[in-house]
């Protein structure tokens, strides 16, 4: 384990002139007021003012920068559009937060090869607007992607409803052009799907901003597809919409998505934005997408819905229109927000579980929700297995967020001790580094220290992040602990 | 870059007793003629006898093997079924080889969350036999997939016909337990698709032996499509094929698989296996398979059919049952085949170019063909640009080998340059390593290196694979210069 030095005895006033060089004087942000907005990403419980922002154009600038930062031995964190939810883009203290916002160039859309290359603060639904009208769309959709930067999704290996069927990020993104934390630009992967040599490309997607910067990133794009059916399904027990879910990956259909979301939810969201479609009395009702050609999704529709008659489905709704479609995902997508309108607080977690033990998973979280005594609402992504938990609670009652963040962990643990991962889509960043010991042997944890010391042998680049370390983890520790004891004394 | 120091006055005779410890003395092959079988795997035309062969059952005796490596600084290079096609599990002199042939059991099969484990030698086909009671499937087929091992696809992230719409082995790929080069045991990814933390799974894929040796392997396996079909049109224009080709996809249509043979190839095959499906005066012909839901393929077959008649196809023949479809492949399956009957030597060439450039480059390389006096007969996977160009020659001809290697060369320059990769799925080996920089800048190559040397800082896996160096790729040396000048004295 690595040891940084904390740097000492800087002159800022220099060193801001050196960032002003290469990124003009307003591309340096140092007043506390201005700096506020950069004190937190979407994990909004933890918050952390920067020494500064800068806010580079181009490959080169970037270059600059994190130069700079080499050679002061300055921390630096990379951010986007800071939407991400376990705190990836949370600053350091006294870090160089270098914010990608300004590039937002869509470089090139090569329809006949199926990509489109951008910089790395193009917004994800940017991307499918560029091609819709020729009639590609871009695959990842996490539920922020109005706003959402690509950058992001490549650094937390982004997901979304539609995952289950198309992957995730990394199954989309065909090249990158990088800043390492040595201020090298390296060009991994290219234009064709593979190619030789070691896969950096993949193993940057997911690094959460701790090998380096992508600045332009080639995403493959694919055709729309013909035809689209989203069916809705209730059921009157967990057991029978887990069975579903088995019983429609076990006949070989690939939904485009299937989400389930529990009675509690069904509520909240019939409570806040009145679809009008879930019927309040269901134990679980079930989302299921399917997309392809008219034919396919026509038959696929069938079977789907003898699957859920088979295990007691009360009610079967297919919508083919688009407006009777979203109609259907109207509450799921408001899901989330309608939990924030009935609860002052919540704390979504991300786990995911082998999709067999659905029904089990859901009765132990029940049985924590009621031993800790807060009210957890499940709205997720059944297909992959992917849980998101959302815990109510009111930040304002003392002690509460520890508590919740505790019944989280247990979560967490219970998704490891069914052979799941303590993130699906979320990634790790500052919120659930010490629960990757649940998952990870020291063994493991140590290789991929390995490779980032490859990157980053001074250990510069996003500390604090991913990895879990003695002191902020030990036993007395919360994993809010970043916050109290800001700094980067090791990776 | 490493220096690595030669390993002297070594004591093999108490070497080998530690081994023997571990692996049994029937678990070490040590005489000259039981080497031989060792001295070259699919790549006939490098060959250098190992110091000796290990062979390991467990992965407890892998990681006691490498560690004993790693104690006396020997070099080793990793061995499966030896089927590679670039030199992969080529010996390096004086090295141990480790042979993971014993390590040949299938160790879970959950059908439920469509994953199978296996150990390192599984071969391929056995894992599809394993589970095609049950209605499912391992989707990676290289060619040589009866007699080819798991370890080595995963070494080398191995393709096959049907990667066009599911992808290589890397897409396949769970989980893994790895030695690594120190004797450690890790376990990287896990039953679920994505975990946390870095995608050490993804870069160990396609690592050629040179990061450590997977043990096990967790793969997923497919659920049999319903209907499969097979198209075979032929044009008299290899233009009319190519744009077919991007037709097809451009439609959103992907086919399982979508192979192309020009006019050399469909009569190599007529001549030698007489499928009496080719015609001999075709430019060139389009094998298509599809899968899907019945009402799919069906449909999907229609829209082919269609596009292939757009472009000018003279005759569509469209097999449904299996032994009309097996009649359509039996050519393409057999072209390597006919090669090998129609000439001494043929040498396969694996590069990729975007589809789009499928007519230019076919144009380039017949001009190639006759600037160097050599017939080139083209079979590959056209959907996914994967070229496979067989130079046809006779070794002993002295000087024939150079100038089909220099030949083979171009024919990669031609890749790059149109925007394409120097391997599809073939591996970089010791055979093209020679043709990375084509590719790769320094700072691209310097960057795979650090991680190469975060997991193995004395430089003991695989040397001399993959990166190029100075002195073996300099301008004067040939890319057979490893088997000049073997040793291990660097990365």
């Amino acid at each position: 384990m690595l040891t940084q030095p904390k740097p000492q005895n800087l002159n800022w006033k220099a060193i801001i002139k050196e960032f002003e060089r290469h990124v003009g004087t307003k591309g340096v942000v140092q007043r506390k007021e201005e700096l506020l907005t950069y004190e937190c990403d979407g994990l909004t419980s933890y918050r952390q003012r920067p020494k500064l922002v800068v806010l580079p154009r181009t490959t080169a600038e970037v270059s600059e920068v994190v130069k700079i930062c080499d050679r002061y031995s300055l921390p630096w964190v990379a951010r986007g559009a800071g939407t991400g939810l376990s705190g990836g883009a949370l600053p350091t203290e006294d870090c160089v937060l270098i914010v990608t916002a300004l590039m937002r160039k869509i470089l090139k859309i090569d329809l006949e090869n199926q990509q489109v290359v951008v910089q790395s603060a193009v917004i994800n639904n940017w991307v499918t607007q560029a091609v819709s009208g020729a009639g590609f769309y871009y695959a990842p959709d996490p539920s922020s992607q109005i706003i959402c930067s690509i950058g992001g999704n490549v650094a937390e290996n982004s997901g979304g409803v539609h995952c289950l069927k198309y992957g995730v990020t990394t199954n989309h993104v065909l090249g990158l052009k990088l800043v390492l934390p040595d201020g090298a630009i390296v060009d991994v992967g290219g234009e064709v799907p593979e190619t030789p040599g070691y896969d950096l490309t993949g193993l940057f997607v997911g690094s959460e901003g701790t090998l380096g910067i992508a600045t332009e990133i080639a995403l493959r794009i694919l055709k729309t597809p013909e035809a689209i059916q989203v069916l809705l399904a209730d059921f009157t027990s967990v057991e029978a919409a887990g069975a579903t879910v088995s019983d429609i990956i076990g006949a070989g259909i690939v939904p485009a998505g299937m989400e389930m979301m529990d009675n509690f939810s069904i509520n909240a969201v019939e409570d806040v934005v009145a679809t009008q479609c879930y019927p309040r009395d269901a134990t679980a009702i079930l989302l299921v997408e399917i997309d392809g050609l008219a034919v396919e999704v026509a038959k696929n529709a069938e079977r789907i819905a003898t699957l859920c008659r088979q295990n007691g489905a009360r009610n079967i709704t297919i919508a083919t229109e688009p407006a009777e479609r979203l109609r259907l995902w109207k509450g799921r997508k408001a899901a989330f927000a309608a939990m924030g309108k009935l609860s002052p607080d919540y704390y979504v977690q991300d786990g995911v579980i082998p999709r067999t033990q659905l029904p089990y998973v859901l009765q132990e979280i029940e049985k924590l929700s009621q031993k800790y005594g807060y009210a957890v609402a499940n709205v997720f992504h059944a297909g992959d297995g992917n849980l998101h938990p959302l815990i109510l609670y009111n930040n304002s009652v003392p002690g509460a967020l520890e508590t919740v963040e505790t019944l989280g962990g247990e979560i967490l643990k219970l998704c490891v001790r069914v052979g799941g991962s303590i993130s699906g889509e979320h990634g790790i960043g500052a919120d659930k580094r010490c629960y990757m010991s649940e998952m990870f042997s020291e063994t493991d944890l140590e290789t991929m220290q390995w490779v980032r010391k490859a990157f980053d042998p001074q250990g510069l680049a996003n500390p604090g992040k991913i990895f879990p370390s003695p002191r902020t983890c030990g036993e007395a520790a919360s994993p809010k602990t970043l916050e109290r004891y800001p700094g980067v004394d090791q990776f």
